[in-house]
């Protein structure tokens, strides 16, 4: 066997570091949501680029599927191992390995934690603000192009990798990008791993944008009637340019979700939570600006959190938010869900989800960073109830249908991976085939985390 | 013959819309610089993507290749026929398709110029910011991934292009990206496609992220004693975050040499001239800021241009760099040639390429970009000269082999083409391989700008 072969040279290679246990294996074969258990045959952990290429070229030489994990915190299966195989964990590769203050980049390991990194930027002056709410791996944060609540400011993962090293599907290592910044030297290769979920290759360092830590940050949240007064705020706020950090979305089940868990008392509606950063004079500006707004579009319980520690009670919660609603209904597993549209969309967009999701009789919280028209429906699903399973993926796909039809995306930042593969072809028709000609020119024998994001051609 | 084939089915396509007399040829065989004239066998000026599809077909059937003119004002030679072939003129699909304002977006067509799409968006407060200088269409701009004087506030065409029309090699006509603002669906293939110049596909619909015009907008210009103290304060404006919209570096020669093109008295010394963005608050706030610095760091001369016509006047001059400098020596052509460092090195590179260029004997104004470590030689050499020339591209070459030691690449903005396609793997290494790769998947048969930015794999 194919597998059998390839386990018994990197045992060789990496002795203890080649994990074949039963625990291991099934620690590295779950997720975050209601994808079953896919444990991978053996659980290799690298310590260097060059060793994280020989696994490969082992892998191979053996036909042996190679999957990448990093805090295994992906929504859409990314890593679980769909054909067996070897995971490779990143956790020993986890170092910060430069910080160029004058250029305002750091170099890190794959397995580096946002959080982590964020430690260790904190005496620079500089920070990493792209924050997903887990505090999932940097390696695993660009595969996936990871965005989150301050995409609206600082962009996404694609914005902020400057330079990657990744070792190819046949051993070989690269370097894509530099430290300028800006490039007309050839195809973007640091964009086209960016997002392609170690389908093309396995990302083992990276070179990323760092930003000032702003001066003055400036944090509120505020209830509206209705939601659509919420969207309509937000999307006035973007067209009279005032700079947002972060500006969210909860309806009133998240609303209600959030006092159970936090002991809060936010009136049941739905709600913007937003943040400033800049001078202590344009924050205030910036504030005053959105507050005159909200009165405008009758909002109302307007609460600042000027504080660090008010701040981050707040974000901690908005981060909280699926720990939360998976324990307001005890037994129940979560599918979560998001897509993006046109800002001009997205009132329509929600609208329809909110009916649909009502009609369909399951709990469906909907949140979301909506200054990027991007939002998230958390299906509450019973376990052992494949009918609601079955209910609760159908709600998703007309998300997605939805999102295509009102000039969206299926996904503006949860991936594709084994969840919304077959929504592929729908979004990128032909543009699908082309994605499986790059994937069979860079990953002929397809060992790259084979099931997903593309089909195999042959 | 393969080529007569194709030309005869396409006549009978294109009609007269098919232009083989030597006028037109030699038109779509000509460059803005040194590279000698190259012209098609014929050119088409389609009016459809249906059209484009449909030569592109006939030409995949003949093997006749297939190049993209947009206004033919790049640098690197990109728009030549280098293996003869079908020129694709867009002069005829030059319309700004739709202005979807609410989402800050626009499509065009790729024969667009960026002065037409923004005299179109004059009346909405909207604008397209990236600005090479020369009024180029936006097809050409996306192909080669353009940036310019702008770049530091809003980006490369790499960070304003949203989704794409593309019509592949085998006469496919795929979409990439969409209206949203981010996506997680799968590889980039907008990011893909933009700077991969004509080699994978023809751009034939763009959509474009718009910005608002600002509010406020102030300009200045400013001498320094040294060209090190003009970059000192230009990293420490990045480093206190004063948000330029442009900073641009021309050293003494290029001073003169716009003394004797406009009639002005500007010290024969280096400069910069800056921009702001913003309201009127912010703008005087970082107007002010900045003139702090320059002061501090022993600049002189320093003279606002806060009228409209004055400012028009001043990066009218800038743009008009390369005109001023080849008519300062008649009978020159120039050998423009960028490269891009990390901002931390940009003063070691500039030095050294002063020497280089000092040393040569060859008269070498630089200027550049320099908030994003962007700069440019215009290496003037005189017609009929190949000894001149030859020293020219020695020069350029190590202009490129600096970048590269300090961490940057060797062009920032002017793209790969034919010019420096030798230096490629001195860049990328195996990285150039996964371009060839992809372009072998995508372009089989290499019919797609043959002899640019890739070698073919055969």
């Amino acid at each position: 066997m194919a597998v059998a072969g390839a386990l018994a040279e990197l045992e060789s290679l990496l002795g203890s570091r080649l994990a074949r246990s039963a625990a291991d294996r099934a620690l590295h074969g779950q997720n975050e949501t209601w994808f079953p258990a896919l444990p991978p045959d053996a659980v290799a952990y690298p310590e260097t680029t060059e060793e994280v290429a020989r696994i490969v070229t082992v892998c191979a030489r053996h036909h042996c599927p190679v999957v990448a994990w990093g805090a295994g915190t992906s929504l859409e299966g990314h890593a679980l191992a769909a054909e067996g195989g070897v995971t490779l964990d990143f956790t020993r590769m986890d170092r910060l390995l430069d910080i160029r203050a004058g250029d305002m980049q750091a170099v890190v390991q794959p397995g580096l934690t946002r959080e982590a990194l964020n430690t260790g930027l904190r005496a620079t002056g500089l920070m990493f603000p792209i924050d997903p709410g887990a505090n999932a791996t940097l390696g695993g944060m660009a595969a996936t192009r990871a965005s989150g609540t301050t995409a609206v400011r600082y962009g996404t993962m694609r914005d902020n990798v400057m330079a990657l090293q990744v070792v190819l599907a046949d051993g070989r290592v690269i370097r894509t990008g530099s430290g300028a910044r800006k490039s007309s030297a050839g195809y973007d290769l640091t964009g086209l791993f960016v997002g392609s979920e170690g389908t093309l290759g396995l990302i083992t360092e990276l070179t990323l944008r760092l930003h000032g830590q702003p001066e003055a940050i400036s944090a509120a949240v505020c209830a509206f009637e209705r939601f659509e007064a919420a969207v309509e705020t937000v999307i006035a706020t973007i067209q009279l340019g005032i700079p947002m950090a972060r500006i969210e979305f909860v309806d009133e089940t998240t609303a209600a979700i959030f006092n159970a868990a936090n002991g809060t008392a936010l009136p049941v509606r739905p709600h913007l939570m937003v943040e400033f950063h800049g001078s202590e004079q344009s924050v205030g500006e910036d504030a005053r600006r959105f507050g005159d707004l909200v009165a405008e579009m009758g909002g109302a319980a307007f609460a600042w959190a000027s504080g660090a520690e008010e701040r981050t009670r707040l974000w901690k919660m908005r981060h909280g938010a699926y720990g939360a609603a998976l324990a307001s209904r005890p037994g129940a597993m979560g599918l979560v869900t998001d897509i993006c549209v046109p800002i001009s969309r997205l009132a329509e967009a929600v609208r329809e989800t909110r009916a649909d999701i009502a009609a369909s009789g399951i709990p469906g919280p909907i949140l979301g960073h909506v200054g990027d028209g991007n939002f998230h429906a958390i299906l509450l699903v019973d376990r052992g109830d494949p009918e609601a399973l079955r209910t609760a993926k159908a709600l998703a796909r007309r998300m997605a249908e939805r999102a295509l039809a009102l000039g969206g995306t299926m996904t503006g930042e949860h991936g594709v991976g084994m969840g919304k593969k077959d929504l592929m072809a729908m979004e990128h028709a032909d543009a699908w085939d082309v994605m499986a000609r790059i994937k069979g020119a860079l990953d002929p024998e397809g060992i790259l985390n084979p099931g997903k994001l593309v089909e195999r051609r042959q």
